[in-house]
């Protein structure tokens, strides 16, 4: 037997060591994207795809998502501009994981809330209470 | 009506603008968390929290994950000795997903692969085909 005749197509060895591209969707037909700015190298956003936004990303290379809310696929930017052009993808150990290197058009934001990154607020403890603190929009940089 | 009046506890526009931490749980119990080495400011590792795993972290200073093919909840490094030592948390606009800035122990990887980072290769096409490439060791930092 040899080296290659071992290597089931779906064995968590191939996915993990191999060369293959074979995504693995949840049980909602969902990966994880974690969108990064390409020159900034901070993330912007987390979002899901689905096995077609997939496919439309790396076809087109603009970035599309999967809207839980919507139901529906999403090309980023459509409607405001923050387009996300793909300059790599790279993929996590077992394939359920995506990072989304981006250059971003428009404002050169990714939140819905106008800022540059969805993640603006560290959460702080404080004795027992947990709140949230506004991060300096100068320092939301990863 | 004063401003505080208008806002419900559980409304977007106070999950996405207020203090309050009320982190929003999918169908699966599940918010995912993207973990940061908080020195060389990459992406280590995509992971999920439940309730349990997230107020552990909180509580303890170190991070705790849901392990969804184990069905447990898993305090990472108590086998490996890569444990994470959270940093800061962050937070995004609708709350289902943090960033988990940490400082890493035992041999300061975070993947069972043996690598640092979960995310070692890149997606490639090439005409149809679509493959993985190996990025270098000393280029897997986001």
């Amino acid at each position: 037997m040899n080296e290659t005749a071992k290597l089931e197509p779906d064995s968590p060895s191939n996915r993990e060591e191999g060369r293959a591209f074979s995504p693995r969707f949840g049980a909602d037909g969902l990966v994880t994207c974690v969108t990064i700015d390409a020159a900034r190298r901070d993330v912007l956003m987390v979002g899901h795809m689905n096995e077609a936004a997939l496919r439309a990303t790396l076809a087109t290379g603009t970035v599309h998502y999967w809207s839980r809310s919507r139901g529906a696929l999403w090309r980023k930017g459509d409607t405001s501009g923050q387009t996300q052009t793909l300059v790599e993808m790279r993929v996590d150990c077992d394939q359920d994981a995506f990072l989304a290197f981006v250059n971003v058009g428009g404002d050169g934001g990714a939140c819905h809330t106008g800022r540059r990154s969805c993640f603006y607020r560290k959460v702080e403890t404080d004795g027992g209470a947990t709140r949230l603190a506004f991060i300096e929009p100068s320092t939301t940089n990863g």
